[in-house]
């Protein structure tokens, strides 16, 4: 393309950490390739920091770093804003504030969307201007732009997906090479994989806020991150490890959110984020280290799996630097993707769903154990596919796989298992996917 | 979306068979879907067929069928225009017309871009409509998309993929169940898998066409079908698949596009496709039966694969349905997602490109034989990593595995190779794809 047909994009860039740095160093390395390619010349007009003084990896030009992150926003040169800060506040008035100037959003931020996603999509639809966001779920993985463009009006029935790095890490570790959650928690902390305090990683919350952003894009229709059923791995031990693995399954922390039916013509949705023990031969169960993977099942579509690196500067920022072309392109033609209407749905308790369960508890060895325990399944008419004991005396346990019942009948099992004197402390319970 | 601010598009289809009849299908089940969401009425307004009397699927209206083609095309009910006919003529004719009458074209037609591609994105970019061809590589799979859209400006280095269902199925049966070349074609002919004359699957030439477009849309820059190199699978043996097991390897045909380097300011390029060993821990080893799977491989994003069902009426008609909607709303907006400029590449030589080799033997079991072979290696410089002898007398065979070498080199030392009394027939040669 010939240099005067080329059109120049100011981009203000919202916090330069891991992921802005990184992509104000893309957008140096590939500036020719960009403009080239798609006649954009993309220039980074203003980046703000929360200090200025920090030493950064990227040099910027004089007058464009500022602490004032509004100032970006609002600068006539800024064109297109990208949003790196994190967080709610002040994320979420300065994306709305760039929507209604006319400015296209792109933004890695899975709180905000996961909690004021309709707001933005809606403002984002009414300024006719693109609100992109394949970096928040995923890092490099183009799943949103998946969901949003190929697959728009795929039936999808089901999206499972490893999309927490740091949990995956561990349970990788503690698979291959039998660690302690807390060692293998600890590596994850000096690789820089996990934070120093990793709550919002092992608790699930991070994985809740990506399950509602999926569930919002697969099924056009709102999911707020509260809405999403919630546990995390810390108490995921070696027992349950050893038992999966000698059982041909691996545990994995999914991310998963399903239709499972209609309600009063909206469609009925169970979205739920818990450590799970997934069939060795299913795609998902392949997926180690801190590589994350999306699977998605559709009516028509089949199985499909994107795989990929779900966290980092580099393969974030790719991520960002596709939906910033793709944003500027739109923007300089005077067009946008839009979100589409976002229906409301029904969202489906965790207590009605169906699954089979793997389920181990301590034992008292002695004669009538089972007799009592299966006394117990069977009053819930929970019915059990296969048991195991395992060790005598002090160390006796008893695993259970269970048929397909609902989480309603098994917690309930799991009441009044542990009000039996012969079974000691809480019996542990992971969910079962089949192949 | 409210009745009244619904958009309708007539959509001709050129071509009714499995993936046609499939599409016409999804577009009756997801209609009210496709409307509240994107506020888009698809209607499919005329579609073309080879003979109007044969049995279909698929009920359409009176008038809706024709066998003419071009008044498909020509027809002022028709707006998008969605090309399943395949082969060259008259899908070049076609398409060529829509577009120039300002009509967006939806085709999955890989041997039409494979081999005309050039001048048909250029007529979309100069139309200012769009040309959407996911369905033409890896079926339901948003490979096009993703490289088109998500990866624009990343620094591709490499795209590894198995793109041929029925030749991942047969290389698939020969590996887990032990079954002659022979035998597994015959069983993917009666699966409908294979066609009755196999040539265009099993001699690598249906994926050669894919691979060409892969290799313009990853690197931006043409490629042809004929510039790429080409062998199929079948004279790959149950010895080479045991003794690929054996080594921790499993044989797949892959199409391999791949950034080499830079010669005056062009991109230079190696694009092949043939069946080579691939490491049983990478990614792409998993990928059974007749399943197709993409491998990426990019400086800022690092490893990503895109995993599906590569052929079938319904998973190819949702690729294709995802582009019509993408075609029919932009159209609506009056805008469209250019191809981008695409540059000149130079092609790289297989013969000047490195890797591993398997090389496999029959040699006269008698003493000096090894050294004379080594001694054949060692003249062209060709450095050998493992070496196996297997079986005695008449069985006798060496199984090499060398260091990285040029194709060049290890093409010679066969070629004298084979003018040793004590080898007997023409070596076997893999390329190696390692982790």
């Amino acid at each position: 393309m010939s240099d005067s047909s080329r059109k120049r994009i100011g981009v203000g860039v919202l916090g330069c950490g891991n992921v802005g740095s990184a992509l104000i160093g893309l957008l140096e390395e590939q500036h020719m390739v960009i403009a080239e390619r798609t006649g954009l010349e993309l220039e980074v007009a203003r980046v703000a920091v929360r200090s200025a003084s920090r030493d950064r990896d990227v040099v910027l030009a004089d007058g464009v770093l500022t602490t004032d992150a509004a100032a970006v926003v609002n600068d006539p040169d800024v064109d297109v804003v990208v949003e790196l800060i994190g967080g709610i506040e002040p994320a979420r008035e300065l994306v709305s504030s760039a929507l209604k100037q006319g400015k296209p959003v792109v933004t890695g931020n899975k709180e905000l969307l996961a909690n004021y996603g309709a707001e933005l999509y809606a403002a984002a639809d009414t300024a006719e201007v693109d609100l992109l966001f394949e970096a928040a779920v995923g890092g490099g993985i183009p799943l949103i732009r998946s969901l949003r463009e190929s697959l728009s009006a795929e039936p999808v029935r089901r999206v499972m997906g490893i999309v927490n790095g740091t949990t995956n890490y561990i349970l990788s570790q503690m698979t291959e090479h039998g660690t302690s959650y807390h060692d293998a928690l600890a590596d994850a902390q000096s690789l820089g994989y996990a934070e120093r305090d990793p709550t919002a990683d092992v608790e699930g919350f991070d994985a809740a806020s990506k399950a509602s952003i999926i569930a919002t894009v697969a099924f056009g229709a709102r999911v707020l991150a509260g809405s999403v059923y919630r546990e995390g791995i810390s108490s995921v031990g070696p027992a349950d490890i050893a038992f999966a693995q000698r059982l041909g399954y691996v545990i994995k922390l999914l991310a998963i959110a399903e239709r499972v039916g209609h309600v009063d013509g909206k469609p009925e949705l169970a979205v739920r984020v818990h450590p799970a023990m997934v069939s060795a031969d299913h795609p998902l169960a392949s997926v180690r280290d801190s590589f994350n993977a999306v699977f998605i099942e559709g009516d028509a579509v089949g199985e499909l799996m994107l795989y990929g690196r779900g966290a980092g500067g580099r393969p974030t920022a790719s991520a960002v630097l596709g939906d910033l072309i793709d944003a500027a392109g739109n923007w300089g033609r005077g067009t946008w993707t839009p979100i589409g209407s976002l229906g409301e749905a029904v969202i489906c308790s965790i207590d009605d769903l169906e699954s089979e369960f793997y389920i181990n508890m301590e034992v008292l060895d002695r004669p009538g154990v089972l007799a009592a325990v299966a006394g117990v399944f069977g009053r819930h008419g929970v019915s059990i596919r296969s048991m195991e004991q395992e060790g005598l005396g002090d160390q006796a346990r008893l695993v259970f796989i269970t048929h397909e019942a609902t989480e309603r009948d098994v917690q309930a099992t799991l009441g009044d298992l542990r009000e039996l004197d012969s079974v000691r402390g809480a019996p542990a319970l992971l969910r079962v996917i089949g192949q």
